[in-house]
């Protein structure tokens, strides 16, 4: 089973940037922690601060992993392209957020990528990323049950 | 560790109604395979279809247990109240959706109620209750570590 | 022939609420009458203020009765959950209201309620429940000549 | 006992236009079970697609028919010049839609035209000119009590 | 005299729940206050987190009592069904709120239920149920000069 | 010189339509004074329901008369049409209405007709069309000045 | 027969601000055309920058004078107290605008001001003051005969 | 292969107005243009000011003509009811503006009418009549290799 | 104990404007009654219909008088100025308004101004000012107790 | 004559991606015809998922060569600073969407990026290339006739 | 070369108001440096809390003045009448303010008055004003090498 | 002390991009001015029109230089994802436009961006980098002085 995480803007500073909010672990101390917890699943990682290239990664991968774990970051609430994107591809999409943009400021509790995923995980800091695993496992086994 | 379980209006009907949007299970079938997976937890189980019930229940509950997981139904977009009720009390509290709301009508795209959850799992079926468990172990977990 | 009136809040005041608006009968006498013109229909009739018990009531009888005549009163302009019980069950629902819900202040135009009913009935005081009676023996004879 | 029955822009293709919709009969075929159920009033009958003729027919019957059922079509969004034709005349106006208009776009939720009329009848099909008949039947009863 | 206080949703937490909002006296210590107070007042108390039974209460005294303190917790903001139960009655009812909720999140800044009361007192934490008593006194006095 | 009076929708009904709001007087008896009053100066006056022959009179005098007084009724507020004819022609065209109609609904605030108007005269009854003719004339003598 | 005439602020400047929108007269040159054109009226002028003085000049003429010609300026589309001020006084309160105002930019298209005035005059230049002397008169007239 | 041009309201000034917006050609010089550069299609042309006429053309020719070229003028934005004419017929609808309407005012960025086209030609002046012929055209030929 | 009432704009006509709305008593009898009640407090009062100077009352005494009693008149909802003075001081503000604001035109339910006080007492006519006084006497003695 | 196509995000799917709305053509495919049927025209392509590479090939192309042909995809309705680019350069530039994005979902009604375009042309498919082709032909012709 | 600097409402408390917003030091503390700093420029200082007096200090330099710098205060985001006189004199006006306006309420995001300001300096504290003084000597350099 | 320059989409046309509102330098000769007057400071200067690249530069120089300066361009009103960057670095940001974005379309009004910078500079054209460098300057001297 193959899982694409892909990480949009500023989570690269994940650790450095604002810790009373994001916590002070970088994104690679998680992505380690859920290879070891998850061994019989091979794990890609993605970052970038270019909305277009983010696009690119979930055009390639979107037709052949078992699951998109996409944190789309400032981007979740702008753009289109983006949603698009998710909207074109057979591979599901789960999406996470690290806070809960819900008790945000009002810009964010929209998430118009949001709209075309399988689903969304919001507010469990890095632990999100984990609960998103699950859920991928859990959409294979049941579509592999009806297929 | 103990857990309450709230669902709001029309859950109830769960595997009865528009079933090609919520699955044909009941919500009974989907806690005792909870139960099963999770013998160490203590599952209690509430629906109401009044607004009131669910705050008193909030209430009852919100200051002992581990963990709440509600899905507030359709009070989720409407009732004030209900948020009220969450953010009132000490229990952290996982706002759940069968369906992605944020796919749906534009007045289920905005979560009064989880603004003031420790987080959300939106879109994965009854699977999310699962999610909600697993969310509420990790946060139960990071709480005794820090304490 | 079975057919279960809803009356929501503030409607068991009815002839003594602000009478210039809503006339000066009862519910009772309405429903009186009601009984003695359609000897051959069975009518139920339930009242209640809390937005939750109507939910309840939608649910008791919405999958054996013939049709459903409701008055959400002031609950048509807020309950989604009120609108998501309608949208549940299989008995077409009729929204009725006493007073021409567009001719008053602004917040009453918009009937979340009535997205999901078969059809509805403004205006006409007391007699729109005799319409919505006679709307559902003609909607039932023609899905008796469809089926 | 007369009643003018106005049907607005596109009423004319009925039975021809998105059958789906609309059914597939005429209004022609609508009217003439009226005349026969009712043989006791006087049907006239007038449709145009032009606002201002629709106008000048309240107008020439306002004030001495004993009711007008209105279909406005696609002017009961937008025309404030029909809603003022309404409000300027003495016969009761009943406004009929034959789908539930709430349930479709958003921009069909308001009705400018109903605000000044004496009810309104929705989402019935043609089934709602006969119940507009009987709640016509009513006022004038009720008036003649009063008078 | 005889005034009635309705408490709202949540305010049974009163010195639970965020004391630093609300501060830490109950709703019961309050009471006890004003009845020392005014020993000619005979003071009921209702509270419920129940919409439909607050609505309930307002009918039932709502033509004997001199007056009514309300306090409609977060239903302030939503309900249209309690606003009406105000409208509905014969005694003034006086809107009371523990903070001052035009200095709170926006979507607190509007009360419907407000509208239709005699007079709202807003952020002066408990003595805002004496200021309430003081009022109705003063309209009591009033209506007897008048009367 | 001369002067086109155009009346838009309803205004026909002048001295019949709600006499408390529009006053007792026809229009014809209006133009009998103006004829008295301004013996110099040719008045013709049109009025229509039909939106689109407003627009049609307004073509044909619009290059050739020294004024159009227009009253534009409903159309005022929704005829983008309309406004495109008064901007495409090269007589100055005054708008009149006879009630204040930032007194009244909100959607009659405001003018999309105005907007190209060379000026407006605003709540003055029927004396509004002794002013718009008193405006013209000034007008005349000024473009004469200038020309 | 006395007026007072009452322009709002930056209109001191007429003459020297913006002369292709305002032209190039000072108010000054207008009162004296006025004043010989209508000998029998006493005309008193006033113009302040300042809301308040505004208002104060409306309350210290408003119950003895004939009419009041008030250019609000730039409060009109913001002054809810100029607004309260013409509301509270008996003598009919005329707007002028010397720019048509609709055609300007979209926050001078609400007036708050004439709301409460008996009419209003826009975009004739400063031959709008004329007209509303004109318009007072009549209104005199009316008065009197009605009287 | 029939082809109608139908030009809404004010588009007869073609020529006439405004021309350093809509350019010196009237519309016939157009028209010929297309006659003879197409002469293998039947063209007809109609053009009206009254929003109902041009309902009723695209009534009368949108079950037997291969296409139908539609500038809706100012309707374009406010006609609800034309949009729905443009739905209920068979024949495909293109709809052509002169200008780049998203680059003028406001209230002409959203075209009603255009939701029911097959699709628009926007801002390239009369040339936009002869690429819907061509549009047109391909639509046939897709059409019959479908068929 | 030293208390500032400060009256904005129209306040000084108490008693003339709109009694039906406002009362008959002058604000002169009010404060009369004030003095009488509460011999050991000294009341100053102020006036004025100018905003810039109730911004100046606030800073002269908003930093040792024990309370303000603030009626901002029609600059409750327009002046964040005004909002911004009471902001700046350490005197408690006390917000009164006469009428029920909530209960009148839409532009008067939201208080810019409410927003910094203490508190706001709504709807009593006067005797919203002895609550005021009330108010601040027991703001004055919690605050000592505090202290 | 040299004309560039700049496609936007997710057109590289084309053919793939959701077939039933875009067609299962690539866009290569389309390519090619128009190199075919336009031998004397010098056809660049370009397509990027980054809004600034996008920008970047305006920039290039802008000042040399006779038209751009741009589909913006998701950016069409989010991209200011594209927009601003198209506004930059002296190329006209025709905005072409495959969809009629007026019949989609609301986000996608308005187009920021066509605002600064010489026209659009929306829904007729990849023939919508063709058509551009043919507008920036006339364009050409136009301007050399003008030049 | 001579300056006016023109603060606006509430400023007169700078220093004392909200230190941590504002700073400690009082205005007259600046403007000592600023004269300092630059000896060879004229400043005259001008404070008010009344809206209409900053129009008249406008008024009366702004034609003769080298520039003005203007800190509205609150009237920022509510005065049009303070916009209109920024736009009515020939003197360049920079707009200054303490704090960064768009990172506080929403309410103070949008400035009125800037609009019609040569430009604006936010968020730089007291130092913004000798960024004002350094604009306008820039802005003299350039109107006088293009004088 | 090091300050970086970022310049976003389209600012490479400087110079050559409707030099009417833009001025006919390039940003170049801005730069090497800039070097020129502050000899003692070290300029870094960058300019993209990909949103990401310009996040990642903020990123590489935020936690190290004195000060950044940031013109977004068109991103100003459209990118969360640059806000956020902006928001999570230390060092000061200082945002700069040449023109004031008050003056232009409706959409350039607000800055998403603006709100996490330290302070804003609009409208000064290219001078408005010199007074950036002046603030940042400043800012520094006072956080050594602090520090």
């Amino acid at each position: 089973m193959k899982i694409q995480i892909i990480n949009g803007p500023n989570l690269n500073l994940l650790g450095k940037r604002e810790p009373e909010k994001y916590g002070s672990l970088s994104f690679e101390d998680c992505l380690t922690g859920l290879k070891t917890k998850y061994p019989g699943i091979g794990f890609d990682y993605f970052q970038s601060n270019v909305e277009g290239e983010l696009i690119n990664k979930i055009h390639d991968v979107g037709f052949t992993y078992d699951g998109i774990i996409l944190n789309p970051g400032g981007y979740t609430h702008t753009s289109v392209s983006l949603a698009d994107a998710v909207a074109s591809v057979k591979t599901p999409v789960i999406e996470v957020h690290i806070t809960n943009i819900a008790a945000r400021e009002e810009f964010r509790h929209i998430s118009i990528v949001g709209k075309y995923c399988a689903g969304s995980i919001l507010g469990f800091g890095l632990d999100g990323y984990r609960l998103a695993v699950e859920a991928i496992t859990e959409i294979k086994k049941q579509s592999e049950k009806a297929g």
